[in-house]
């Protein structure tokens, strides 16, 4: 029988994974048994998306192999190639990685076969692609070139080279780094859960993660954190005096009115999400090196105000916004940041869904009129 | 506490809809409170799009407007237009339709808005755009000019007209207008589920639908109308002799394998789908008037062999499959036909998800290793 809704399927446990775990009540968060506090700085981007998708940290020969897949990856397909430009002019952000993605499924060699080889090699594949298309996207935009990768660069140096056309420190490619590691892998969030609803009826990866980029687009899922900068922009524009104490002042009455404040608060976590506390530690420092830290402290007496008002602590959203501002990203790709390290989970919770599978066909509850007679348009 | 898994979700309540309703030990099948079995034949396609976007049947004028609507959405824009040509030689049908809504996107006017008002002009819209895109494709890809819409015919006699580049007979379009009635929702389905999770972060009906199509692709959910006929095509090409003794055989034979035969069972139906009730129906009657009754004979052999051996029922895929190909549609159209059908049942969703929102965003249990120690790389 039907148990009763569950709105939001909050508390429903609607796959086994062995990819990502969350202790809300302690705040911690691990990829595959490690737990990501090991794994900040500690690992790269390109070490955790081998981790999600193959099960075990690569040795540096297997590294090397993936690195190979990842820098042959970077070529954008000559249908995406002719696209590209128009999309960029015509569509926003999230709307044209959507179309990007979908488009690029055509160049896939790999692209009609579900099997676990294949789907492994897609999944290094769109990993790769993702940086590059909005890269390609920032430039086309912009009516410049992207800068050909630099070999000596990471996945993350060289996003961040192609995104802003300026070649990074060493010390913004590493922050970046760490960033999309942070954000790889997080259990059956919305934008995931969405593709494996996708792959379980045995479609294809490609429009697994397309039905996720879709879903990671809404405000309240990967939107936030653009959500969280517009905020942060709009309050030291409009600010009289001292952007930190209007944006304490804001932050007060917006909860006055009963509204939310993006970036603050999580269906699992019951203490601090634990992306957060490194992201804090991030803005800090990127902050110093600015010479301008007024959107950290803005951002810090907002937290404060929260967290006194309503006990809510920052979510991954919350400094990931700084963070990003401070790295020279423009706000509307904040999303698509994002959306490069999901592509790791959402990869490899296509390759688990599909090794065993299931169709996911929840059920419904009826709660419109019953018995109704039609009566033909003619005696309407 | 989270509850036990429940692999696929099955029988767990997702969402409450008033749209449509399932009776599965009943085999009824309902939208928004009308029985099926009074609407197939009855009442068109557009009549039921509006009744399930809008909650009630249109009036004559009511109607008349939407007509309207449908008639200006016809009108594909000029990125869809220039990109189709490329795209249909490029992509197989069920990918090409997730590129190209994905691309219409940008020129909706209400893209931006997720308001009441926005949302039923956008839901309207999308139906009348489906089999445009579904006959535009075909064309592109044979080359030849797609017909202009005929104002005598409703949306299911231009589809045919624009698929087929032939006028339709009146029965053989009525007959797919009833089809599309009997494909246009069916409670939590994979594809309108994905549609949900992706609107339920407040993501756009586009990127919804474009999720929903994904999903639909398939092979356990809009791909088993094609695989039917595939099925069917393959027996009687390597038919010895009768191919109806063949189909039984066969049917026999994959069944004593453990294999499954696709367009059977379904998990919510315990008795015969209502929808195959129908689809019988005009799969007999097409076979009568094309003169060659020889794949509804070998479907009937088929059925037969199934409810003997496995007690199992055809489901809507079954007889769809007969139906689509007396009709002159190409067999790796089947799928987009379902997609024309279910973008009412889908843009409905949304519009109902929107209008009392929560994030969709289960649990999930973590059945990985636990408590491991990073080694860095060079440690490996």
């Amino acid at each position: 029988m039907a148990q009763q809704p569950s709105k939001g399927l909050a508390d429903v446990v609607a796959a086994a994974t062995a990819l990502s775990d969350i202790d809300g009540r302690l705040g911690r968060l691990s990829y595959r048994g490690y737990d990501i506090n090991q794994l900040a700085g500690a690992a790269t981007f390109e070490e955790i998306a081998y981790l999600l998708q193959r099960g075990a940290p690569p040795s540096s020969t297997e590294l090397a192999a993936y690195h190979a897949v990842i820098t042959a990856g970077r070529a954008l397909g000559a249908l995406v190639s002719a696209d590209l430009p128009r999309v960029a002019h015509r569509q926003e952000p999230m709307e044209a990685l959507r179309t990007l993605v979908s488009l690029a499924s055509a160049e896939d060699p790999d692209k009609d076969s579900n099997a676990a080889d294949a789907n492994l090699r897609k999944a290094a594949r769109l990993v790769a692609q993702q940086p590059v298309l909005v890269g390609a996207y920032e430039a086309a935009r912009n009516g410049r070139a992207v800068p050909e990768p630099d070999p000596r660069l990471g996945l993350a140096g060289n996003f961040l080279f192609q995104v802003t056309g300026r070649r990074p420190g060493e010390r913004s490619a590493r922050i970046l780094d760490a960033c999309l590691v942070l954000h790889a892998d997080h259990t059956m969030n919305a934008s995931t859960f969405a593709a494996r609803v996708c792959a379980a009826t045995l479609s294809d990866m490609h429009s697994a993660v397309v039905a996720a980029l879709g879903t990671l687009k809404g405000p309240l899922h990967g939107g936030a954190n653009e959500q969280v900068m517009r905020t942060l922009e709009e309050i030291a524009k409009s600010a009289q005096d001292d952007p930190v104490e209007a944006a304490g002042a804001e932050a007060a009455t917006r909860l006055g009115r009963g509204e939310k404040i993006m970036g603050f608060g999580h269906r699992v976590y019951k203490v601090e999400d634990p992306r957060a506390t490194h992201l804090r530690g991030m803005a800090a420092e990127l902050a110093r090196a600015a010479g301008d830290d007024t959107y950290y402290r803005m951002s810090r007496r907002i937290e404060e105000t929260v967290l006194a008002e309503k006990g809510l602590y920052p979510n991954v959203d919350f400094f990931a916004a700084t963070v990003y501002h401070y790295l020279g990203i423009p706000t509307d790709l904040f999303t698509p940041v994002f959306s490069v390290a999901r592509m790791a989970g959402w990869t490899a919770h296509v390759i688990e869904q599909h090794a065993d599978n299931r169709l996911i066909r929840p059920d419904s509850e009826y709660i419109g009129a019953a018995d109704r007679t039609w009566t033909p348009l003619a005696a309407r």
